[in-house]
C-alpha cells in the first residue's frame, strides 16, 4: 500500500435544485475525492485550506474516514464558497456566486512527508496551484489532474503547462471537446494526449468512462442509476475512487488503471444517488464492491469466432 | 445455422451532407440490414418491395451477397425514396422530401417457407405493415423490431400492438425517450419492457449500446472511429449483424444475445466508414471479427477483490 495526497478545493456550497435549495454543505473537489479515497486507501492525505467559518461537523466527516488532515490549512476568514443552481433535469447548471474566501491566497508547502507521496490527484482548481503544488513534488509514481471549462478558457497557458507534466488527465466529455476544439471524442483524445497525458479518460455522466493510451482504449459504462439525487461532486468522487485504489494497490499499470477507473465509477454511481457528500459517509467497500461486481457482469461477454 | 427474414424499405435515396451530393444511392432498412447479415448468416432473406427503376447494379449488390432474393417483389412504378441532408457534423439530419412509390401499397404476402423463418428482422417500416407480416410467421423463435421517431409520434396505436408481440426492441436513446416519455434511460427502458419487449436495446452511437432485460443490463462500447463518413443505415447495419449472428448460431439464449449485439455494433461500425452501402460492400468477415475483437479487449478488465 502507498499513500496517496488529494489536493483540491474544501468548499461550503448553497445549492439550489430539483432537490430543494441548501445553504451551507458542504462541498469541493477535495472533500468528495478524499472521502471517496478513503474507502479504498486508508492512507488518504488531504491537502487543502479551510476557514475560520468550517462547520466542526464537516471536519468530522474527514476525521470520521481517518483521512489524514496534517496538510489541511485552517485559516482566518470565510471557506471558499460556490453557489450553484441545477436545471430541474439535473443535466445543466449555472454558477451564481463563487467566492474565493482563504482559498484566494492559498498556496501550499508540502511537509517533505507530502512531498513524497507516489500517488497524487490535482483535483480541480486553478492549473497554477496545481503547478505549485506538482513542482514541490520529489518523485511521484503517478500524478492524476482533473480540470473543467473554467480553467480551460481562462487559464488555457497555466493549464497546458500543467498537461505537460500530467501523468492521468481526468476530464468529462465537454471538457475534452473544449481543450481540444474537436468534437470527435476519438480525436479529442489523441489531441489531448498529444498536449502532454500518458492517459486521458473522458467521463461521460450515465454512458461511462473511456480511456485512451497509446493507441488503445478502455471503456466502462456507468452504473444503472433510476434516480440520480445530486451530480455534484461524482467527477471527484470518481478521480478520488481512482487514486485511492492504486495506492491501496501501490501499482500504477495499467491493468491496474483499468480496474482503478472501474472502481471510480462505483463510487461516483453511490456519491450521486444522495445529496452531497452523504453519499459517500452512509456507505460501505462491500457497496462499493457490490457495484463494481455489477460492472463486471454487465460489461462481460465472452471472445467468439465468427467464422 | 438458421434462416433469418429481414423485412423492410429498399429505397433510392437523394443524400446532401459534408460527403458531397448524391443521388440516387441505394439505401433503405432492409438493404442495410441485409447486406449486414449476410456476412454472418448465408441464409439470409430480403423480403421487401422495389420499383422498376431500380438499377440493376444495386440488385447485384444483393445477389453477390447471396441475399435470398426470394420474397422479393418487383413492381411497376417508382422505388422508395429518401431525400435527406445532414449537418457537417453529422449530429443531425432533416427530411426534405419522403416519395413511397411501390412502397405504399406493399402488403407482402409471404411464401409458406417465408413464413417459417424462425429469426426475423422486422425493420424500420410502418408498424401496421410489420404487424401485417408478424401475423403470417408461423412460430417465430425471436422477432426482432426497429422503429423510429416518426411511427412513435404518427402511429402510436399500430406501434403499440407491434410491441405487444416484439421480443427484442432497438431503438435510439432519443427514440427510448420519446417512446416513453422519461429522459433517463434506464427508467425509459423500464417503461419500454412494460409495453412487451423482453429485450430492449438503445443504441447510443459512439456511446455504444446497452441491452436492458428482465432486471439485468448488459453494455457494450461503440468501436472508436477517427472518421464517420456517413451515419446512414447505422442502426439497421447494427440490427442486422445481431440478427445474422443468431441465424448462424441458431440460438437466441441470453449469451448468444449479447454475442450478437457485440457483433452488430462491429459491422455498423463498419457501415458508418463509408458512403452508402460501401462499407457493407467492401469488407469480410475477417475485419468484422477484428472489429469484434477490439470491442472485446476494450471492455475487459479483471474481477477485483477490494478489501
Amino acid at each position: 500500500m502507498k499513500n496517496v495526497a488529494i489536493v483540491g478545493s474544501i468548499a461550503i456550497d448553497d445549492l439550489e435544485g430539483p432537490f430543494g435549495s441548501h445553504k451551507d454543505v458542504l462541498g469541493g473537489s477535495a472533500s468528495y475525492a478524499s472521502l471517496a479515497s478513503s474507502y479504498l486507501c486508508p492512507k488518504t492525505k488531504l491537502v487543502g485550506i479551510i476557514g475560520s467559518d468550517m462547520p466542526k461537523e464537516y471536519i468530522g466527516y474527514f476525521e470520521k474516514r481517518e483521512i489524514d488532515l496534517s496538510e489541511l490549512t485552517v485559516a482566518e476568514g470565510q471557506t471558499f464558497k460556490w453557489v450553484g443552481r441545477y436545471a430541474d433535469d439535473l443535466l445543466s447548471r449555472e454558477t451564481l456566486d463563487t467566492r474565493l474566501g482563504v482559498f484566494g491566497d492559498y498556496s501550499p508547502k508540502l511537509s517533505d512527508e507530502a512531498a513524497n507521496t507516489p500517488i497524487v490527484l490535482l483535483g480541480n482548481i486553478h492549473p497554477e496551484l496545481q503547478l505549485h503544488v506538482f513542482n514541490q513534488l520529489k518523485s511521484p509514481q503517478l500524478v492524476v489532474v482533473d480540470t473543467m471549462n473554467f480553467w480551460i478558457e481562462g487559464a488555457g497557458a497555466s493549464l497546458a503547462k500543467m498537461l505537460k507534466k500530467t501523468d492521468l488527465l481526468v476530464l468529462n466529455d465537454e471538457e475534452a471537446r473544449l481543450l481540444s476544439g474537436q468534437h470527435s471524442l476519438v480525436i479529442a483524445a489523441e489531441k489531448i494526449k498529444a498536449m502532454g497525458p500518458k492517459y486521458v479518460c473522458i467521463k461521460r455522466g450515465d454512458a461511462g468512462a473511456t480511456l485512451y493510451y497509446g493507441d488503445s482504449v478502455f471503456a466502462v459504462p456507468a452504473v444503472p442509476l433510476s434516480k440520480v439525487e445530486d451530480p455534484t461532486g461524482a467527477g471527484d468522487s470518481f478521480a478520488g475512487g481512482l487514486v485511492g485504489y492504486l495506492a491501496k494497490q501501490g501499482k500504477t499499470d495499467i491493468e491496474t488503471i483499468k480496474t482503478g477507473i472501474v472502481v471510480g465509477s462505483a463510487v461516483a454511481s453511490l456519491a450521486v444517488e444522495q445529496f452531497s457528500v452523504a453519499g459517500l459517509l452512509n456507505v460501505s467497500l462491500e457497496a462499493i464492491q457490490k457495484r463494481y461486481d455489477t460492472l463486471c457482469s454487465m460489461s462481460s461477454f465472452a471472445p467468439a469466432q465468427l467464422d
